[in-house]
């Protein structure tokens, strides 16, 4: 038997208990409740770039109607007026252009390189593409032997002695135990960016590149060099891997090799172009700006599908899906069609410069510069301080875009939006999968049927997604 | 000024600090220590296997070399020796041949299938392929008028009046909105499975199934049908998405189309085939066996690449790269290529049969059968009380996947080795990306070209990985 007290007590236990459970309930309810109209909204943005986007006919039309678009061609003069027009259709507050002076290079017609003389093989064409940016061989051919390095110790152990005269073959592989291909891209693209006038430091009068490509296949993949105008400026062509193998295998059985190569590219004047720029504006900061973008201009091969027309098509419905959804954003939401992110980052720097002289604050930044391939996270940079204080905030919104398959990480933000950092806004890298960008990239292989509609759209997704928790929440 | 009994306290509290903090980190660098050990062994793993794989080629072999190889055909056969001859290169403990009766089912010549009459295309081809197991058309065609469905709710409502003498159509799309599409196809694939005998029940004379496919093209995607012998059987194809949607379109705008098919399909009596299996004898628990395999049969259009060439590839490789490594596993390591899933699942019934008969306890069989995408994890079945005590040890080992963008969830482990559930061991399917999937899966597009290196790759290193770990620690 119990007495009264006791059950008073337990009266009393139960009562505070209750009260307990209710306060907790009640706030463990007004915590989910916000997590999971966000939640909602996120699976929204997924349903409707999964059964309402418009990337990929986008990127077809600028893949198949536009095609490739080299800064300062009329390929790309089409896309800039492509690129508006489309806008245009969006309903987008405004749509702009912003002039920007950008480099003119052309190919001309195709290059010819071919080895001659061998014992085994006799002579044959190899798969060349010049480097952008490189000189012509005025009319004729270059020929002569053969040097192959991996390092530039091997250069520099060769020296003026054994290179003058000669075409350097620089034939380091991108290594292929990087999980990341973009780091493996890392340690072998400085051959190609600053490998001729390293070579013509010592006197070589050409030099081949083996291609940046994890793949063994017969296509060229080019990209920018960078010329040191303290030394001779050699004309450079980047050779298929397949070729690369050939070649070298050609070395050691045959201790020589001979090349000639004839380029027809040519360097005019620059010549004014655009980025192409559309927005919604903010309804409670419109002066703090949130950027989505891409870059417009692509090399003279392909489609430039992969690079980056699915990052211009995705940043392009990224706006198109806030609409849909009718949503308002508080702080204004940009997109950025940057020209000439592959061989000067003229319209990132020119962006940049206009921001500064209107006074306009970047809150954030976001670049999708890494194929239309399936979402693997975001990447950001950015000041010491807003990144530390991002990333502790962030960690309350990361089981958000769990079920989307995606990771939140430093890292690079991109090669456009750079510019921006001086701002001390956040930077961020849209991340897809990295596997294959390497197979497209810089190759006449980056056209439109590389390019999954499924991804693609999965991609713009995330991040429509992210600008909205952005716009929401802030830094 | 500070006394000596400050400073005494001082000098005790910083030696007492010393221990704390000596103590903590012996423990703390005897804990990494061992995981140091286990995420290089998984480093030098993916080295491995992205330097020095053989899956690669050697699906190329049996894409290109054997082909496809439908359980009982001349393919399956030459799949089974050439997969016997490779397993002998690999310096394993012991190969051998399971003995098992598989049906044998033949399409014959190409399937007919046609719209005709229509007022705005006349009569056009219709891209179809006989679903496996169907039967034929005794050598003349069936020709019907087409009512299409798309749910069973429509198919009920129909009911005998609106079906008797007609071809049904099932048109209901795969979800493209599910993030994950092996999702969208359990919403769907119960059409092609069972939608023969059910629309048999109301007296239709055939059936014309969207094939489970994403994307819109003009390839058929067969897979096996389920016959309920309550009912008259009647012949069934799957036709593109291209088709589906003109055909539908035409019902539509018409209200009325007439289809005639001819299937030239045959079903034989079942015959003997094998699974192939290869094994690395365990140095401590020689009887408990962890499984890796996929299924060696394919359908008998394209080549079975992603499905499952590419599974049977990885797992071939998983014990190849383990020996190269010089790892010596406690448990016996076994890697099984099963026959006949497509169409009967009798390799997997069998296995799991014989290794009852012989008393053999499977700690974990790991199934790779979701094609040779990037991966993205694993995920584990099993029961209850196993896959709990499992989870709460793997959250140990969680940190180790992570540089290679692995997430272990709870969810389905594999058709063919579903049926060692029973031993109450552990069950995975190996999840690579699932975006592309269902454009490859049963159609003419899976082929060798389909599948990138670095991605199948990456599978093998990633199973390499788990089967290390749940050999090193146990369940």
């Amino acid at each position: 038997m119990e007495n009264i007290w006791t059950n008073l007590t337990k009266v009393f236990s139960a009562s505070l208990l209750l009260i307990v459970f209710t306060t907790l309930s009640l706030r463990l309810s007004a915590q989910p409740s916000e997590r999971q109209t966000d939640a909602a909204f996120i699976r929204k943005i997924y349903d409707q770039a999964l059964t309402d986007g418009r990337c990929y006919p986008w990127l077809r039309d600028l893949c198949l109607g536009v095609g490739h678009r080299l800064s300062g061609s009329p390929g790309a003069e089409k896309a800039v007026k492509w690129t508006q027009s489309m806008l245009d259709t969006v309903g987008l507050d405004s749509v702009w252009l912003q002039p920007v002076m950008v480099p003119h290079w052309v190919r001309g017609s195709a290059e010819q390189v071919r080895a001659t003389g061998s014992k085994k093989y006799g002579s044959f064409n190899i798969n060349a593409l010049a480097l952008g940016g490189s000189v012509g061989t005025n009319g004729k051919a270059v020929s002569a032997e053969v040097v192959e390095v991996k390092t530039w110790e091997e250069l520099d152990a060769l020296n003026e002695r054994g290179i003058r005269g000669k075409i350097v073959f620089y034939n380091r592989p991108m290594d292929p135990a990087k999980i990341r291909t973009f780091e493996a891209y890392g340690g072998a693209v400085d051959q190609r960016s600053s490998g001729a006038s390293r070579a013509a430091k010592y006197g070589a009068v050409g030099v081949l590149v083996r291609s940046m490509n994890l793949r063994l296949d017969d296509f060229p993949h080019t990209g920018a060099l960078r010329y040191d105008s303290t030394y001779t400026l050699i004309p450079a062509v980047a050779i298929s891997t397949n070729d690369a193998e050939k070649l070298s295998a050609l070395l050691h059985a045959e201790g020589k090799a001979t090349v000639s190569m004839q380029l027809n590219c040519q360097t005019f004047p620059d010549v004014l172009s655009y980025n192409v720029i559309g927005e919604i504006r903010g309804t409670e900061k419109p002066d703090e700006i949130i950027v989505v973008g891409g870059h417009l201009d692509s090399w003279d091969v392909g489609h430039g599908a992969h690079d980056d027309g699915a990052g211009c098509t995705q940043s392009m419905d990224v706006l198109r899906h806030l609409l849909r959804l009718g949503y308002r954003p508080r702080h204004t939401i940009r997109c950025v069609l940057f020209m000439n992110e592959e061989n000067g980052l003229r319209g990132g720097r020119e962006y940049a410069r206009e921001a500064e002289r209107k006074g306009e604050y970047h809150l954030c930044a976001i670049e999708s510069d890494a194929g239309g391939f399936t979402p693997r996270g975001f990447s950001f940079d950015g000041d010491d301080a807003v990144i530390g204080k991002f990333f502790e905030k962030v960690s309350e919104h990361r089981d958000l875009f769990e079920p989307y398959g995606l990771t939140l990480t430093r890292g690079g933000g991109g090669a456009d939006i750079g510019p921006l950092k001086g701002q001390k806004g956040l930077l961020s890298g849209y991340s897809p999968d990295s596997q294959r960008y390497f197979d497209y990239h810089h190759a006449a292989t980056d056209v439109f049927d590389a390019v999954n509609k499924r991804e693609l759209e999965l991609g713009a997704a995330s991040m429509t997604a992210l600008v909205f928790l952005l716009d929401k929440y802030g830094l």
